[in-house]
């Protein structure tokens, strides 16, 4: 079996919202797994030395959410730009990270429910009274994620998967490996489907 | 007729080069003219305080060069990184609007013969020696055109648009503006396409 493709993406990043209701099932089609990595896209930018696409000048600003509503619609996805944006996402990741210890599936639904809540329901998920509501929902113990989240294993958990995506060379999101072959932006998903098809171009 | 699409460049961007070699037949079956407009991505991101993609951070830099080569085999197109990159293309800005205001179809062959030389040829087309070679090969005549790109109405008819681009929200290229919706990006191209389509979505 093939080796599986690995997906970076911050709760925060619209395009990665977008790219994570699609890359399952096109992997899938070609007999791939992905391995979902959520990072923080703030500690990468204090890296890299750039900013979030809506805190960068004005026309550019303006020009992407313009962008991710149209994306969205073009993708077949709803989207409603979330009034605060971007946010603090640490809680959700570590969440994710926690779960996935436990339950992969169910840390794959909470995933998708995190993005759904701030991209179609506009909920401030860096609220960690959110995240747990949106885990109680999917029949998570309040009180076990709680203590989670606050542990040092998932704040030690969440560091070395953002370090180790840095040592990567990821530098935004969504970023996509397949092979050590590097995909940045949900807009590369057409070539993304063409390298899992061939091979390679 | 339904209104000229806007096609915003700088000869000296990867993805420019990429859409110059689509965008014309592409509005053609939908019954739209383009007008192109050569700007220098220098001054705009002097006024947005923006750089080239390759000069930024190093993993974004080097992402960037595998994405150029990668997105050109993906749409067909040949593509040689340029040793000499990025490089000023006011010589060749200014050509552009001295043919163009004699024989509008001659402007865009060698607006395409720019490109070409540069992304596909290797040559360094800031030099002024270069732009009149290639506009030769054209059948234009090298002691008029020479004059014309020192005149003072071809370098104020380039600053102008440039001003008009940034005072339109122009922030990088290729920047597309179909009836007031703009796109930006090579990897724009297929929402452009739905776009002409079905008039918005």
């Amino acid at each position: 079996m093939a080796e599986p493709i690995d997906f970076y993406f911050d709760f925060s990043s619209p395009y990665s919202y977008l790219l994570s209701e699609k890359i399952d099932d096109l992997a899938a089609r070609f007999g791939r797994k992905v391995r979902w990595h959520p990072i923080l896209l703030g500690i990468v930018f204090k890296t890299t030395g750039s900013a979030p696409l809506t805190l960068q000048f004005p026309a550019k600003a303006e020009y992407s959410v313009l962008d991710f509503g149209r994306s969205a619609r073009f993708m077949g996805l709803p989207y409603r730009h979330p009034d605060k944006f971007p946010i603090a996402t640490q809680n959700a990741a570590r969440a994710y990270y926690w779960l996935h210890g436990r339950d992969c599936a169910l840390a794959r639904r909470f995933a998708h429910a995190i993005f759904r809540a701030l991209f179609v329901n506009n909920q401030d998920v860096s609220a960690p009274d959110t995240v747990l509501d949106i885990a109680a929902e999917l029949g998570i113990e309040r009180g076990e994620l709680e203590a989670g989240l606050q542990s040092a294993e998932m704040k030690d958990r969440l560091k070395q998967e953002v370090d180790a995506a840095l040592a990567l060379g990821v530098f935004g999101a969504p970023y996509v490996l397949i092979d050590g072959q590097p995909f940045f932006g949900a807009d590369r998903l057409p070539q993304i489907e063409q390298w899992l098809a061939t091979g390679g171009f």
